[in-house]
């Protein structure tokens, strides 16, 4: 249950619409609900402003059902990220959500999530292999409210296509940037725009990448002074931590 | 030259206190000013809205001097860090500026900076000898134009010292956590607040702790998912961060 | 052949109940039985007081059974730990062992284990994903003779589940706390009890978790100096330890 | 002022010994005291029955006697840890406290602490390298108020010293074992005795050492199960747990 | 072709057993003989005095029947390390040479090799996990005509095993000692002998073992001052020097 | 004595100039001069083209004179790299080289160094701190006959000023990119230019720089395929291979 | 359309044999072709020269056969390069491509590629396991317009397989070195020639090989002043750099 | 007292030219000698045949002195290792002992000690950095009673001095090999060689040596099968081991 539908709830109660017993039952759930495998947080939404988000890697698609049931039940939006195919068939085909293949997130709950982020969240990524953590930044984004606009195949080695775009990227509130390999691209970024770039390492490469290491510390000593950084492949965290930003 | 004052300056011509020529002489600073030593930016300010900044280390006295002095000509503020005590003697003595030991920043400038940030930010550190890299990036933010509220020595041993501050926690508008060893407490506060949470790890530790990439690593991998992280010790780059999303 | 039945034996021989020659016969086994693969300690029981515990990777489900059927013929309870389900199908079979698949561990002997822990120890876990160590903790604690509460899903990002629990927590004598990601939950706890917390860091988590690096990271530097901490995922461990601390 | 001190006044109130007045006064520190540096608890004492610990590296030798002054002024008795000889000079001068130059143990309070432990800690050390951190250890636990027996100079490579003295080793309750270089030492010692084993590795060694991380992987794979690990060099956080293993 | 084989041809020739031209023939084979994949160096057991020896792995079986045909050819004998079970089928099939799956070895050439060895070479071992490795060395040494004896299963924590056996340790002219985890097992056998002892850490472990890195460290600082070192899981590297010694 | 000596030598003796007896005595060196500390190579130029290069760290100074007299007695150019001042002080009085403090070189020969090399060698970096290690690429190139210009103080995250530059970076035949920190500059230069990049990392930076690591692996795993790597701060080796490209 | 063909094309519309309109049309394609999952940049050839390469790891078969539609509509030549067997099927028998399992490239174009390098580019690698990545050199390199000698089996340990060649290393232009494990060979050749060495460190080797760490260690830390490196496995790199070097 | 003066004292008193008396107060000295600070082993060179070995760093000069007195009291040589000439200065002037400032190596005792290795030890360095740790290599294999060859300055990347030595290199029983950077040298040695090769990393070297984990790693993956590697730095061991091979 978020802000907006306790805020209504209420409201329905003063205006008779709403019977208090009917309310108080909806309101009745403990903030936590004991499923057999884990406590489910039902008011987040309400504490966070955000939906409940599970985390698919190491839950049977059972306990993932069993969750996103305990969810909807009290009308709460629910996304699911880094579920494989494999999994999401039976979990869609049980509850009806809707999958993303390359982003790997899967939704359930109201079609339209109302824009609460004040301006755009540009989500930038240097090549083809980075795509799916970018699909999970940006599809994070959009369903927690945001306008996203998405920018691919930028990489430094051909630094004209991103001056390019330098329009669209100056236009951005906050700016995520996906990048594998040496991860320079943040700094880059970060050096033609002032506000503040939320850089993810991508686990693409081989050898001397180190499945993301490199990327990873490239990012943390960025020269550019506007750069944060997130887990290696946590295109969910930037887009957490972006919504936040772009609320304020 | 920052934006402000470009701004009151073409207001002058325009008013006709300002004489054009005197005018262009001013604006006729070429962005770069190349010393023997560094190209200086003095545009900076004017693009992004921040004093310039020094960073001390590798740099001898007299380079910091010079490229100060350069700054000042067009009234620029500067704001130098990670200057060590005895090195900030010789720098006071020919600039004037004022040198504070504990965060090792020394400034040249306006006495006092116009608030620029909506809000407030916050500083909180877990431990004493996390002090200097709080207090560095308590110090920038001020420097550059927020509000800051300060929280010491509320490690997550003793969680009850950071609950009882919880109120100030969440009247912040962006948060800079800093701690050294497990780097745990950005985790906590992340969890206590809805807002962005910028954690600093701290090369404080011994053994284990490896210069702080246990604190990194920590926070990197955070449960809370409001955390970005910036460099080991960067209490700077927090700051700077905090500031750009406090002027959102 | 533990302490209580090498007592129960020569209490028998006391008493006449027992023929000294089928009690020379009963002790004949030398400590060490060599089986085609191994030395079995069947002492081991009598020298530790513990069941004699066969960690299963790297071993055939024959040589598995073999061991056991040493220990089994003189009367030693047996614990296999770290089995996988489809090796544990064919031990069962041969063995009319149990087998629990959440804690993989194996167990064959008596179904009740007196009670010889002092008090109780907690076993408290973060995420749902660390479930499987806390299992093995929780189960390898109970066969050892130990009474064993659980404590699930208290991450230091909720940290007011966790409050929640504080009594839970301070009634225990000994706790075992199991985390992954940045490994920060034993620092909490062990701030809020006096008593020792032995910290298993998992294998959990994605990026910078490095396989359970970083919560092992976090748990050495930990700023609360009632933690100590075992291998990642030695589930085991911390409750043998835990154990032997319960029985003083 | 610690758990007995407290029963002491109450009881002195209740039998009329002492003026309600001047007992709330003496309980009138709230448990933390604000001083310019630091929040100091003065209730911990209290709350987990021992001596407040003052890690000195990182503070200022007029920070640690402003501490000092605070915890002493409320009769709780004060150990500083890591403290180097020449800040040592200072504080004693100025505190009038012990200081012991080996495990860099500075201690104030009274001179004889009571035996609050059931049975007698084991420190353990391999070689005369390693004696610094095992003195830390011993000292700690001494004043800490347990009986302590130390062995040193028993490293693996000659194993005979060891088994010399297996009677000491046995008949201790809980044993901190002190290692550098390959750090094998609590695997042997472990597997001769059933009780809790500390292991504490130290940086001592070169090359492949790498400041202790070889002696903490060997101690953390150990193959005796009865052993648990602290961080690198940290006699004192054994000191802490066996202490409170001791009074159980 | 070895040098006793060629001694052998030689005096034949000399002895009018073995025409000239049949001899020339022989020896015709230039050092190298070139085929489809590699340059086989059918000189080598002339220049070191023992049989070719094939690394499997990345080597398709033809590649390695390919190969052993060239050898076999010129009469030397042919060892195939780290073969697996279903590689080692085919080239069995094709060649009729002898494989044993604990070591992974295939031998292909003399029934029985003279002993040249001087003394024994003892092969030790901590725990069943570490057969496989320590087959691999034993298996290597007997085939490069030494008198080989084993111990297994005797590991740090069971220091009694290790000493019933130190007869065994001391009657062996060189000893390889073979140990996962902690590798700690050559340390104290390195303190009961005053002959070489060549340590192999192997890859068994979980967690902090890192795949044998926690073995190799604890090696390479070892305490005993006759160990060295090969690499991780290397039982032929330990067995070839050993021969090279156990002939001097 | 180098190659252009060698043909002055017998184009000497031919048109009867040189005396060959005298011929003979300067070319009597064998290749090897023993030293009491080193085997000097003397005909290293002769092979190489190349003056001979003393690495100074390690060497003490009157070694370092040693060596350089055997040279120079030969009349042999001699660079000594890595050559600290004080250090530097010694030899100069010795030998009267030149020093220059920057790049820590100290030049021992001709005056003027004939151009070699075809083209230009561009000398980049990122920031002043590093200009030490471009100093040391800049003057070794220069050294070794090669035309160098130099392009200071452009870093990514201003990615303008390097823009304004590409006129020079293109017009180079080979390309000497030094970066510190995140190590991004040889990429986006690699990506800017269809000449050999060879990247040189730096030590410059803290915390997650580790020292260059982050540099050199930003380096490795360069998207831009026109980059090779050398080690970190060898701008020694960078302009060795740049001269020997700029040669072909 | 790489420069030749465009200078041709531009030749014919002088000579009258190309239609202006039609000219227009072929070259109207402008730099970037956007298709569903990337920019293809069709005028890379242009610029640099060379081929477009698809790095197939991450893009599915279909994703691979759309890039290369797009670039031989435009006439330019296609190289794949880590394009696994299976999915090379489809890829062949979608464009008709041809491909070697070896080194694993795929090529579409041009039957023969014009010889443009000036000399010849030698490729040496130690082992058979090191062939694949020598062969991705050795084929880029001949894919792009160089004539390519290679060398096999030549390891560290056999030194004199590799003298005997010396010949053919001393008449390359240019040379890739292919080495995993020790990764010496590098220093070796380097030390054999007075040309630029590209060293290229492989993943082939166990244990303390750590996937190519130490080879790419070992050729950072070459003693060979003419040694750069690229990453690892990265025969492409290698291939790229030395072609460039050798149009020099 | 070692093994030969044993026999000696043994053989006076069968002789009557000892008294027995005398003689058990020669042997009255139980094998511990318990000093402040250590137990010295004084029947170490009875049970290994070698002098008592004292490692220097973390012991004060007093107590060197101290174990020293007790040595020497019983008649057996002491070698002292790393000790820096500062120190060395007192223990000289204390003891008369002789002091090498290059290898760091102190020697009390007999002057001369007799041969009893069979053979000759080779000991190979690369660089003049590595030279002392050759040093201390050859001095402690000296002393130990070994004939041993030195080679100096033949690093790989100047192979045909090494193939200039090729005939000391086949003359020795056992060849220790000390190189630093990529560590390449005992590879090819092992290549040249049929004896064992003990390898030597050192520390020597900048950036990517990471203070000898370079030449370590080389060593430990050689493709030399008869290379066997010690710690970094580690000249003492490497002769140690030399010394039993060569006793064999």
């Amino acid at each position: 249950m978020d802000r907006e539908r306790l805020r209504q709830l209420l409201e329905n109660v003063r205006s008779g619409a709403l019977d208090p017993d009917a309310a108080a039952e909806a309101l009745s759930d403990v903030p936590f609900v004991e499923t057999e495998h884990a406590r489910v947080d039902t008011h987040r939404a309400l504490r966070h402003g955000l939906p409940e988000v599970i985390y698919a890697p190491g839950k049977t698609p059972e306990q993932i059902v069993e969750v996103m049931r305990v969810l909807l039940r009290v009308e709460q939006d629910v996304l699911v990220t880094r579920l494989e195919a494999d999994t999401a068939e039976f979990v869609v085909s049980e509850t009806g959500a809707e999958y993303d293949p390359t982003s790997r997130l899967l939704w359930a709950g109201r079609q339209h999530v109302p824009l609460e982020g004040k301006g755009t969240i540009a989500v930038v990524c240097a090549g083809t292999s980075d795509l799916p953590v970018a699909a999970e930044a940006a599809g994070v984004a959009t369903r927690f409210g945001n306008k996203v606009e998405t920018l691919h195949d930028v990489g430094v080695a051909g630094i004209h296509r991103l001056l390019d775009s330098s329009r669209l990227l100056r236009s951005a509130r906050v700016l995520i940037v996906v990048a594998g390999m040496e991860g320079a691209l943040p700094s880059v970024v970060g050096g033609m725009v002032d506000k503040p770039v939320i850089a993810v390492p991508t686990s693409v490469g081989y050898g001397a990448s180190f499945g993301g290491v490199s990327a990873l510390l490239g990012m943390l000593t960025s020269c550019a002074s506007n750069v944060t950084v997130v887990n290696i492949d946590n295109g969910f965290g930037a887009a957490y931590v972006a919504t936040l930003i772009n609320r304020l």
